[in-house]
């Protein structure tokens, strides 16, 4: 084996997203804790995935403990978490994959980052939607109470700021909808953006 | 959507594996620069990808320049270089794909922490071998020459070690056999893995 070839990926993009009937994205949830990113997201692989589809969810859930455990929750690791987030979910579209992260990623200038890190078209943003008061009677986790009872020092709309997308490439408010009704319009357009003519 | 459900993950390793007819895997080739990690890694992801399977190569090429772009080639920042690797070829694996990883990984260690931090049975460790000086005298990049000229710093093999597996699930000899046979030998045990009995 003395010749040893050049270095250059053989299956492209393109032929795996062929061979399994539609494109590689990155679907990007963003939203204040308990507006639904995780419900839908979780709701949205399994239609996907009963649909033919390859997707997959990117969460705290097998990031924290992870690719991402060296990380807290300082603004500076914040930004380095979604850092992380962007980079691989752009290598699970490569790989023909459609990433759902479901990340509360609070800053635009990260979010526009991750973005940016992949080639256009493959970045969805959508905003997920729900009130401050509305995420806070819900309160799941009971994190927000810990917020106000100043147990949590960086709680995302409590004390630490949210900025909603200006331009997202679709807005789903889930104090409206029901879950049913939001994972429906979620999947469509995941079906459009991947199935669709771009 | 008030009524949130609890955050679980629908789709399973094993549905994903079902459905396309092979489990996830990580094959983690590992050997001296020139050793022939980078050609096998292309020739055996076309060969799946051929044979109707899912794989992928994660390497330098896509990965020092996007996920591990703020890692440099100290110890310490090899290190994580390689724990990423590790944590990120995980989720490839949970994902159902056959993640082929291609990296020096010098050190057993890392490469211990990598098995590690996944399930049983998904890291293969495979030892592709060729002496110093066979690579040496292949040196496609001009690095070993580099090297011994004192313009790499810490250059495996040169003036920094490289630790070959003790227990490897697979050594491929690249000084004596061929590319076809290396990689027919390579194919055949991921094939032997990801859709033979376990």
């Amino acid at each position: 084996m003395s010749n040893l070839t050049p270095f250059i990926h053989q299956i492209t993009q393109a032929q795996r997203e062929q061979r399994q009937g539609h494109r590689g994205a990155v679907i990007w949830l963003t939203g204040l804790s308990a507006s639904g990113k995780s419900t839908l997201s979780m709701a949205v692989e399994k239609q996907l995935f009963d649909a033919g589809m390859n997707a997959y969810v990117l969460d705290g859930d097998n990031l924290r403990h992870g690719l991402n455990s060296d990380l807290g929750f300082s603004a500076a690791d914040r930004t380095e978490n979604i850092r992380r987030v962007g980079e691989l979910a752009a290598l699970f579209a490569e790989a023909g994959q459609i990433c759902i992260t479901s990340f509360i990623s609070p800053f635009r200038v990260d979010r526009a980052s991750a973005r940016k890190c992949m080639a256009d078209g493959i970045f969805c943003e959508v905003y997920i939607n729900a009130s401050l008061a509305e995420c806070e009677s819900r309160d799941p986790k009971g994190i927000y109470r810990k917020a106000r009872a100043g147990l949590i020092p960086e709680m995302t709309g409590i004390n630490s700021p949210y900025e909603p997308p200006e331009a997202a490439e679709l807005v789903i408010n889930t104090a409206e909808l029901s879950i049913a009704a939001a994972s429906a319009t979620l999947f469509d357009f995941v079906v459009q953006r991947t199935r669709g003519a771009m």
